[in-house]
């Protein structure tokens, strides 16, 4: 089961680097070049086409389609048709002739390919010169960047210089709706368009969902590019010919998308808003600058510096790098797909990974964006009402994927037995007000979603035979690999935190302010006998757990299953969804990913060391990671348990997963929430940082291989940052000063602090 | 739950009889007055059509066509595309205009309606007077029958009679490949066809399979109908035109369908060979004849009579007369659907309905037939091995549902889960065997089933934990209201006894026969420790057994579930599977059918009465019965522990379940299986009998209601008649002589023995 690394791109701190171009490798290279800012995003091809496997993948945060064809099943609460993010408008589009030839990198003799993507700036560039002959070289420049603030900015440059001889030029720019999704389907129809001479606009209507994108475009050019109109039936833009002496010429394309995402009414002024916003767009380098110094206050804010390490260095900012561009709290109305918003795998589905992987980034580095994360919950409430009926329920259940709010996901296998998003989302929200304080937003969208979610957890659970115990009856858990199973232990342990949380909410805001307390009780018709419920099933949920070996049996039954040694499945079996008959999975040991283990990850302090080791002893041998979220849970736990080398293996690949290629499916798009998970696995795991005690915590540890490494988060209004060598950890902060639990001793922190690593038992 | 008779057909000892047209009740009409010969069937619609929901079914025995689409789904193990008995050649093809106008008994005024089904000759009548005027009215008679012996002549009669003024007559008779499948598609090509004045034959092959079917017919009439051979696409046929003044005028159509299952290497000589068949069909009134003495024969040895309560004579009757016509061992290639040869619901598929509740009536009434069943899985072995692998295990896994031997079930929960019918398979060899004695069948076929259904029981079941028990895990038991379940004790159970009987008979194979022993051995490749796992496996299997109170545990949790109390789920819940969310049907200790009590019901005598009645007042009011298969299970317990009341209650609607259309859904076709089921309830159930000992036992009670009834069986070459009253039960046997025993003692019948019931305990 090892993973190899493809080392295919260069190293380097601040940027991400290829050199030489590699038909090959160049759809891997197009996702770990993708742009966004988590409004749009576009994968990093090449926008005059190329003759090889490519994926011109252009997409909006929240623009979808729905599935083909309808789920064939007349049965109740399994989900009739999916939806998924739509490819959408390339407003990239461009074609060039050279001599009336089309330039294609694939085909003709280029030298000097390098394509970068600039952490620092966000730009994307694309060199090379092409080689007509002897005397004809020419060479191309292509840059692109999103304008972070606001979202609604691309921005693309080309730069054409002949630097021999002179060529004919023949060129088109535009904006291109006859896009295909899954390489097969267009969704979209243009409703209007408009142009002149330096500009067009159009606006795209996708097919079922009746969502409307509008996009528009200013040329600048030099003045000898003479450039005329022209519109096919979805493609608008312009068509050039000049002829290119010994000189360069540069083309920006300034580009407006703006989105209209409701389904049903449609805003009346996209196309005069669109217009307006397009004539204040600013010029290229203007908006370049802005972008700088948007990227230099992130790095301030949130880098992560490893000295001695450069892989892993570059592999840490490139995971913030695109963690930053798919989500920073531009619109509550946004989430994080699995991949982000560079390619169409996992369908641009958000899963319970938001509130588990990724909410705990953004809490401690960008609360605002943590907010509107938990927020996107509350907006889909209505939905997740709605899945509980179809369930039989009450209250609301959170969907497995989606993206609007809606159940995504028809196998009712997963759908109808998950109860983790909703979980989560209860998680999430105390995880948040916890480390924010913010009770403004638990007051007035927290507990209603905590209630909600109560209401639904009591209603799909239920009592034993003889009423002594209460639980979850056929569910999966995070482990997928244990079907239908009865009192998994994560789905009642954090069932049994909601409950409390809920009730602790519920009385908290009695105390504080009755008045709101009771306008809840009556808008959401709350009764006493509910909460008392809420309570009792608490009190008798049933968590399976063997006191003499202090271990949590995963489900009741569990322990007694059929065992696997997992190092004795051949690696041609992998993965096994693909090459073992389907029901196999289901009846033996052998776990997916952690799920005891994550909901002592989740709520670590509340754990003795010898349960931990425990338990991660027994259940980790039995985990065969199929998951990219499972190492670096697994990574947290051995770095708090002194497993060293555990901690190490298992951090492996995680900052490079991606860039390296280890799952060999990055050509598919970017792991986003893995991205995610390792950040966790740095600074809960090698910083020893907790957050779900009265304190905040810090045990740092570091790996043999690093000299020193730093991290950084806010937490109350300070920017902390942790610097740790081989001898120290120095924390400053920057603000009024925190409390911090430092292996194990409380100090109030005002600027510096200098801790001795002696003092770590 | 309460399920209500819809009254409608007229009580008659011998016969089913509509009176009166009734549009509404059509398609259920059509169901009851389908016949059939297991070659073939044709649902009894009304051939000149009519201008109501009408199924104009005409299917062969092994006759199938392929699933439109594929599943999508890319797990191994689960079935890709099912297959389904296909809507063949309607060749009672007929279309009447009389004065112009045509027929439809829905549209035109008609007098005398009746539609009948004579179960001692099995011609189905169908007679009526149009009205056209007060001058005119025609008397019109539709008779058709299907040859028993051989069962590829099909015969119609139609008489046309002028009771007052003349009337023109133009009609077509034909044969129509243009049928449609679930009124929708058709999957037919006619390849070849021939006709001329007197007789038309065609080849008509499905479009996916490749299977043939030649249908052809000689036309019998008056000498002043005018034929005309006439063709269009699809249907070929004859012209009439004729004058009819006050006369009466007979047509008949001697068809003879021959089909050529194969679908791959076709019989080339399949034209010639209908050809000559048709050639050497007898006439009408012989073929007519020889019926009666089938079904006289049929009668003399199976029927079932009961005096005093008519409703139940016709319904017991009514099923004997189906299930033969459904099956009576024509060809050891055919199986039982669900639904026999009458409807297009279940899609023809067998299931282990088989084995279960169909053989029984076969071993005791029709042993060749019943060889026959047991011969169809061993002709689809190959089939079965091949399932296995699909499963990831070696050995023969037989299917759920079946046409041809593959699995047609898409639903992985079932097909994946699901081992009965492979025990079942198991099961039947050995109750056959035991009451036939049939060794040869043993040792040529049913050894070599054996070997593969435990080697692939073997492979699927596992060891537990610490390797102490042996079971299933992931499993479905009969009761499909728990899913993927550990150690259901049904399956472990029949897999113990499968593993026990493997080995027992090939113990007795070493002894008896050596060299047949080593050369089967040799063949199947099987080795010492493979039987030596096979016991071990036996001996640690897992039956879930509380001693104290007596009770199997359905599966190992079972107890513990969460309690329903069934009788208050709301009527207008059911079916659960259409008004409930699928998952809720699955975590609590609700049952659908008989799963503990099937197996004690299958090795009755193996259990104690002290066991029987614990476990059927445990599990009985946890049986919601959705299975129409449950309640004769229920019944013969009932009787056997004394308690009348729920027997009767149970046997209630057991016979006429789709006279009286208590599902409501007899329009689809008819309850072939739970027809079965009916004889069972009245043999084993009333009649005490058990033939899973050493002996044939019989314990007869009679139900209050009714003054006596008699059954027959055949054992061993006698044909025995049990005669039930009030005071005695009175024994009569015609052959060597048997011993049975009676009320616990054991008895040598030579002809004739009485019982008095005073020594009934």
């Amino acid at each position: 089961m090892a993973k190899q690394a493809y080392e295919y791109f260069k190293i380097d701190p601040w940027k991400m680097i290829e050199e030489g171009f590699n038909h090959e490798r160049n759809k891997v290279a197009e996702s770990i070049f993708s742009i966004a800012n988590e409004y749009m995003g576009v994968r990093g091809y090449m926008e005059e086409g190329v003759s090889t496997d490519t994926l011109l993948g252009s997409y909006f945060n929240g623009i979808y389609e729905n599935g083909l064809k309808e789920n064939e099943t007349h049965y109740k609460g399994i989900v009739k048709r999916t939806h998924f993010m739509v490819n959408s408008v390339n407003w990239l589009y461009t074609k060039i002739l050279i001599n009336g030839i089309q330039l294609d990198v694939n085909k003709q003799e280029i030298r000097n390919f390098t394509r970068s993507l600039d952490f620092k700036t966000g730009e994307m560039k694309r060199s090379f010169i092409l080689v007509l002959d002897k005397n004809r070289e020419v060479k191309f420049t292509f840059r692109r960047f999103l304008s972070m603030r606001p979202p609604i900015y691309g921005y693309q440059r080309i730069e054409i210089e002949a630097l021999k001889d002179s060529v004919d030029v023949e060129m088109e720019v535009g904006l291109d709706y006859s896009i295909l999704h899954w390489g097969k389907y267009n969704f979209w129809d243009v409703l209007k368009h408009d142009g002149d001479s330096h500009s067009v606009k159009a606006i795209g209507k996708t097919k079922t969902t009746n969502q409307h994108v509008f996009s528009g475009y200013e040329l600048k050019t030099n003045s000898k590019v003479k450039t005329e109109p022209f519109s096919s039936e979805k493609v608008i833009g312009h068509k050039m010919t000049f002829v290119l002496n010994n000189e360069k010429i540069q083309i920006d394309k300034l580009t407006t998308n703006i989105i209209d995402k409701n389904t049903e009414s449609k805003n009346p002024n996209l196309w005069e808003d669109g217009i307006e916003h397009l004539s204040k767009q600013p010029i290229y380098q203007i908006a370049f600058e802005e972008n700088q110094k948007y990227w230099e206050k992130v790095w301030h804010d949130y880098d992560i510096e490893i000295i001695g390490d450069e892989k892993n260095q570059q592999g840490i900012r490139f995971c913030i790098f695109q963690l930053q561009q798919t989500y920073n709290g531009v619109d509550p109305s946004n989430n994080i797909g699995a991949k982000g918003l560079t390619g169409e795998a996992y369908s641009g589905h958000a899963f319970w990974d938001t509130e588990t992987y990724c909410l705990p980034f953004f809490i401690f580095n960008n609360p605002k964006a943590s907010k509107n994360l938990l927020m996107f919950r509350y907006h889909t409430l209505d939905n997740a009402r709605k899945r509980a009926k179809d369930l039989d329920c009450i209250g609301a259940c959170y969907p497995i994927a989606t993206l609007n709010g809606d159940e995504a996901c028809d196998l009712w296998q997963h759908a109808s037995l998950q109860f983790q998003p909703s979980t989560a989302v209860s998680y999430g929200i105390w995880h948040y007000v916890k480390n924010t304080l913010d009770k403004e937003f638990l007051y007035d969208y927290g507990i209603e979603m905590l209630i909600e979610i109560s209401r639904f957890l009591l209603s799909r659970g239920d009592w034993n035979h003889n009423h002594t115990k209460f639980g979850f009856y056929g569910v999966m858990g995070p482990d997928e690999f244990q079907m239908m199973v009865n009192h998994n232990a994560y789905t009642n342990f954090m069932a049994k935190k909601t409950f409390d949380y809920t009730l602790e909410v519920m009385d908290e805001l009695k105390r504080i302010d009755s008045k709101k307390y009771i306008k809840l009780s009556d808008e959401l018709n709350i009764k006493q006998n509910e909460l008392k419920a809420m309570n009792e099933a608490s009190k008798a949920m049933y968590i399976p757990y063997d006191k003499e070996n202090l271990l949590y049996e995963q489900h009741e039954g569990y322990f007694d299953l059929p065992h696997i040694d997992v190092d004795k499945i051949p690696v041609e079996d992998f993965p096994l969804y693909s090459h073992w008959s389907y029901d196999r999975i289901y009846r033996n040991d052998m776990i997916k990913q952690p799920d005891v283990l994550m909901f002592m990850f989740l709520y670590n302090q509340s754990f003795s060391k010898e349960e931990k080791k425990a338990n991660y002893d027994y259940y980790e041998p039995r985990c065969i990671h199929e998951s990219s979220l499972s190492p670096s849970i697994h990574s947290v736990f051995a770095a708090e348990l002194g497993k060293m080398d555990e901690a190490v293996k298992f951090f492996g690949f995680a900052t490079r997963m991606d860039i390296d290629d280890y799952n060999r499916n990055t050509c598919e798009g970017l792991h986003t929430t893995s991205i995610a998970a390792s950040w966790i696995n740095i600074v809960y795991g090698f910083g020893g940082f907790r957050s779900d005690g009265d304190s905040l915590v810090l045990n740092p540890v570091i790996p043999p291989m690093w000299k020193q490494y730093s991290f950084k988060f806010k937490y109350l209004g300070n920017l902390i940052t942790v610097v740790v060598n081989k001898k120290q950890v120095e924390i400053t902060c920057h603000g009024q000063g925190v409390e911090l639990m430092i292996y194990g001793k409380k100090y109030q922190i005002k600027s510096n602090l200098k801790v001795s690593k002696d003092v770590a038992s």
